[in-house]
């Protein structure tokens, strides 16, 4: 394993004996000379083989050398391999300005030349085939971007002495509504079902006095729509803090994290995202912008848009409307939409006294919803009062009710879709192209 | 938000006016004054008021002072609260050597002075009110360890460009075998079920080109026992790595991992683990020992002991006789068993030509398994002969198959149970103490 090099290494490498690992991208297989593009998880490089083909005399032959030729020429495309070869410096290789004359070649694992995908397939078609459509540098580019945002936050978070938890993704009892959920038969004839949000346990996670807590994990929705944006399991970002006066201070918390990660993001991929998705990274400044609903409402009829709910919410084409608003006025592609009515909101979002309206927020982010938070309510009377006039009967969420019985400290927090913070980072279309499986009402596989 | 202080700044902030919110552990109501033991998640302070009494004679009294005494007076333990007073620095206080003199307590939410559960009541009920059983300072402490474990060993991760994903836990067909799965009734009659392990998708990952992956999300078991070390739900830690030569890449890596996730712990709870668990961390040495399987049975048969199982395997005592043997002879408390015969591991499990057992290894930690690693076998056609010869049926597992038929590198990983690795780490008998919210076969909720 020692001595593999990556091809990223390459350039500053001397001149020499070298040996890489990967998969074959292409075959250019000439009379006179073979080129072989090999692809790792760092880059490419240009094999190349001056070809011994068999002569039509019966002058003798290097045999080594015309079984080699004769393997890069049945090389198919996607077979893994290693070459052990000597490393050239040229200028006028395009590729990375470096070539590898080929002395030995394994082969690892031929592949099946009938490949069933072209990077030019359908989404659904690629999606069947996964693993061969993540081997695009694109699509490996997006899981690199996935996993240095995830530890810009959770490094964020580690230094102000947050806590990660894992909470249970089976339940007794749902965890928000009736709606969406996913039934598991259980030991004894229960029924458990998956957790459709870590809401009420990271929320115990307060009366348990932990102070600040995070988790990223899977939730699961059994929810039936097809759209860009939805699935049936998703990534799940959470955080949830104690003692805060209202939903702003997770606000704060939320748009200094973003930027952070954001930050990250950019320094390490940037110019990489540029030159694959076409994208200028932007970091967002701060404070983002904060909207109330109802001036958000005023703003999009003004712009000529008519929301046809009548819920009083924004609708996709209002969120757009906002974003371009947010946009031209204040160069921003964050907004905050505060004090939510309570009628579109979940029953343990804390109340305004004075407004009557919660205290709560949606974060868009290139006029796409990615974000609930709120500050919760952690009076259990008026908690249970709230859940009534929801239509929720107490005695089915007892076990949540109990958690502040015993005391409970002021706390909220946001959960926040990992995917759709990808697809608009990025600029992608779908929450499918930036999730590794995704998981949808007719899609289980691979 | 601004203003609160944290207990644990309390000491090195000067005399004067501060405010601190946590929860109440103790009260002393004395005659003629009132002590109030505060903690918060970073510890515990003294609050002191002198308590102003109704007189009896007909004298003015000061109403504040005497609503003050009252409130405190009636604090159930647990009621949440800010306190904004005066901070006193005082030696004699044996509790940080401070003490804040109250002057107003704003009550957050007041407990139910009927609490369930005792800090020595049975594991069982504190496990029925786990929200209250987390506020005891050894059971915040190994959430926190947790938290600086898992960090460290993601930026280990991230430090070495691996890539982090999330592989679906809802899956067409089992991850690995019938037994222990969890079915959910999904769209169209259809039925998925939860995933055992990543394996498949962490395979996935490598013929997909990333070369290096980690993974820490939940994993699912149908499984009936109730041993202090297994649960229907926990976290798996998994790693998969490509172009390695046998299982012993894996392992290199393994032990590089847990020896500087072990040290950050040490450096950043060592005293507090030791305070609250009487445990002094030892940070591994490199390498951790390796002993044949067939050897290790010698050495157990050699200390006496005879192994039950007629499978070749080691049993649970099997492995405690092996960890004396192993802390005897080289004074570690981890030792990597290898050699497996194939008949005792899965179909996937690659085995070397040469002594026909598999190319893998089980690490012990004190005794207890917490990880099996392995090369996987990524040759189509030798791949489905083994899963033959386990009485699969290749065509179940064609999804799988799938992903080696298009070429594949040599890859190997392993699996490890978060809790476990917890639960040896601070000593603790069970799972159950170090699970944030454990799931057996009759424990769903809360």
């Amino acid at each position: 394993m020692s001595e593999r090099v990556l091809v990223q290494q390459l350039k500053s490498l001397p001149a020499g004996p070298v040996s890489v690992s990967g998969w074959v991208e292409t075959v250019r297989d000439q009379k006179k000379v073979q080129f072989v593009v090999l692809r790792d998880e760092t880059g490419a490089v240009q094999l190349v083989n001056p070809a011994t083909r068999p002569s039509e005399d019966a002058g003798e032959q290097d045999a080594t050398a015309l079984a080699l030729t004769e393997t890069i020429g049945a090389l198919a495309n996607g077979t893994f391999l290693t070459v052990h070869g000597e490393l050239k410096h040229d200028e006028r290789v395009k590729l990375g300005g470096v070539e590898i004359r080929i002395g030995e070649l394994e082969i690892a694992a031929a592949a099946n030349p009938e490949t069933p995908i072209a990077a030019d397939s359908g989404l659904d078609k690629r999606m069947d085939w996964r693993f061969l459509d993540l081997r695009q540098r694109r699509n490996n580019l997006i899981f690199r971007v996935q996993t240095t945002l995830e530890h810009a936050m959770r490094t964020y978070w580690v230094e102000r002495d947050y806590i990660e938890i894992h909470s249970p993704k089976l339940m007794a009892s749902p965890s928000e509504s009736n709606a969406e959920l996913f039934e598991v038969p259980y030991f004894e004839d229960k029924t458990a079902y998956l957790a459709q949000s870590p809401q009420f346990f990271k929320q115990m996670a307060q009366v348990a006095g932990f102070g600040k807590i995070f988790e990223i994990a899977p939730a699961f929705r059994a929810d039936p729509s097809f759209t860009s944006r939805h699935a049936t399991e998703f990534t799940s970002v959470d955080a949830e803090i104690s003692w805060i006066d209202s939903h702003e201070d997770v606000a704060r918390m939320q748009e200094e994290l973003l930027q952070t990660a954001i930050q990250a993001v950019k320094d390490k991929h940037g110019d990489e995202i540029q030159e694959l998705f076409g994208v200028d990274v932007q970091v967002p400044s701060l404070p983002f912008p904060r909207i109330p609903l109802a001036e958000a409402r005023d703003i999009v009829a003004a712009r000529g848009y008519e929301i046809p709910r009548t819920d009083g919410d924004l609708d996709p084409e209002g969120e757009r409307q906002i974003a371009a608003h947010v946009g031209e006025t204040y160069g921003h592609q964050f907004v905050f939409i505060t004090d939510y009515h309570p009628e579109i909101r979940a029953f343990y979002h804390m109340r305004d006294p004075e407004t009557g309206l919660t205290k709560s927020y949606d974060l868009l982010f290139n006029g796409v919803e990615i974000t609930t938070g709120a500050q919760r309510e952690h009076r259990v009377d008026v908690l249970v009062e709230q859940a009534k006039e929801k239509g929720l009967d107490p005695e089915h969420l007892d076990f949540y009710l109990d958690f502040f019985r015993f005391g409970a400290p002021p706390h909220g927090g946001f959960g926040m879709g990992l995917a759709r913070v990808l697809m608009l980072l990025l600029g992608e279309s779908s929450i499918r192209e930036v999730t590794y499986l995704f998981r949808g009402p007719t899609r289980l596989a691979p």
